[in-house]
């Protein structure tokens, strides 16, 4: 199977330059002093999480001709949002499919950004979006099984170590796993001693069960639906699992009240929101049981709901 | 009176460089495309506000045996923070002179980054600061009223300039006016023009009433205090006023419901946590008053209690 290069990712750096932002690393001056932390805010990116880089890579990088006939993902989270926000960049058309559940806030959002929305039945999304790839020749863009999104997401690694060249530690939620393997992949390349540490939920916990395993593990989706962080409930694909064998050196667990008080943490010392999903990786080092030496988190994204933002930080 | 120049900024800005964060300039895809707005988060700064800069350039451009004996503020917001931040950094002693009712958080974070915190009766801080100063010898950093601090400040509107060169509206937060008058001064003379306005709570809205009189307006304590924002309770000096009638093209007030929507948008859109007093550029934006044309807000700082943010986004 053909790994993502560090190259790849350069490369997907030159192209979403204009698109993304240049998210800097903020000091966490609180911090435990022997763990030096800083946090890289994906959540401050346009559609507000990192999904944005994968998507632009894979949409710039298609010839001219297949991106005008547009493109095509199925999400009702923040891949739907940066698909749609990156087509309109591009001018072309973006084909949303969203389970008919979809809260219509998120089904706004999308359409905000001038997407068309499809909403489908439960279990028909695959038959839904192949149908419109036939009738539009758009292209799909996955969420995270593809090389061109996991080097998109790379980009954030690379800016960790251009800012932080002496990072001993790196915290990356991971879910489907195109964000830690496109980081962890650009770490090892650049910094070579850092450890890449992967964070799940323990109620979503399929990767750190299956690296142990040596093979995927799959936990029912029931299960996965349990935890809070709704962007965590994915499993890795064949090619993100292989990456992940390759540059992930751990994984760490958190519960659902750490993920909570690291929410919590990053809104009143960091001034940070964050969705659950997105600050486990604070609850990671929350734990005090990463290695000593400089440590950067990735806070991955920061939509929530005003009201369940409000419950989090009231208890 | 001699007031700021670009050239005193520029030194700032070599003189903080390895203290404050570069902030970026956040693109807040959500607002009116009339009116594109970036926001330049400090809230991100180690002590969550802008008040770093000053105090950093103040402490930076003393000579070195006087910074030696120490330095000595009296606050009990943001100023505290960032004077006995500094003073750590440069390892020297900061000696912070509160008032006796300053809730017991606020000693305790002054105290952790190392500072003497000297608690004083009402009315009693003028004497208390003078004896520490005659027993020391340690030297005043005032929090706007000295042009080094001005100076400090302005290296947010050299950062503007040099990130977006074609702006065309600043919104910056008005209390005891340094703030306003350092970004004003730089961006009078990179960008001139660029439109500079100031944003007062309509219950402290005294430099509004000042600068349409052409002279100081006094609001009793009582009636400035009436307003959330409690970091823009302050009124400008002589120096900082002169400075606000050069730079400063209009004012905005804005409501206190007002305050409470800014923070809840800046929460939810732009994810990023502003205390009521810095979110009072993002209300005046949210008006639709302000000129057509590329706009930056300072969001200046987040520092607000957990149960106080919880509260203003649950309504």
């Amino acid at each position: 199977m053909q790994l993502v290069t560090i190259e790849d990712i350069e490369a997907a750096s030159e192209r979403i330059r204009d698109a993304a932002v240049r998210t800097p690393l903020i000091p966490a001056s609180w911090a435990d002093p022997d763990r030096p932390l800083w946090i890289k805010p994906e959540n401050l990116q346009p559609i507000g999480a990192f999904k944005i880089r994968g998507a632009f890579n894979a949409i710039g990088n298609l010839d001219e001709a297949d991106r005008a006939r547009g493109v095509v993902a199925y999400s009702s989270g923040n891949h739907a949002q940066a698909v749609a926000y990156a087509a309109a960049t591009f001018g072309i058309p973006a084909h949303i499919v969203m389970p008919e559940e979809t809260p219509n806030v998120k089904v706004q959002a999308t359409r905000d950004h001038g997407a068309r929305v499809v909403l489908c039945a439960k279990g028909q999304r695959e038959k839904v979006a192949a149908e419109i790839l036939e009738q539009t020749g758009a292209v799909m863009i996955p969420p995270f099984d593809h090389p061109d999104v996991i080097a998109g997401q790379g980009t954030i690694g690379l800016e960790i170590a251009d800012d932080l060249p002496d990072v001993d530690t790196v915290l990356v939620p991971v879910s489907g796993g195109g964000l830690a393997s496109g980081i962890g992949t650009a770490i090892k390349a650049r910094c070579p001693k850092a450890k890449v540490f992967g964070v799940e939920p323990e109620l979503a916990a399929d990767t750190t069960e299956g690296l142990l395993r040596g093979e995927r593990a799959d936990w029912s989706i029931e299960d996965r639906n349990r935890t809070i962080a709704d962007g965590l409930r994915s499993q890795p694909s064949a090619l993100t699992f292989a990456h992940l064998q390759k540059v992930v050196d751990a994984m760490i667990t958190v519960s659902e009240n750490e993920i909570r008080a690291a929410v919590r943490e990053l809104a009143v010392r960091a001034h940070l929101v964050a969705e659950p999903s997105g600050a486990v990786a604070m609850a990671a080092y929350r734990q005090g049981t990463t290695p000593q030496g400089r440590t950067v988190m990735i806070l991955s994204g920061g939509n929530v709901e005003r009201s369940a933002l409000a419950d989090i930080l009231a208890h």
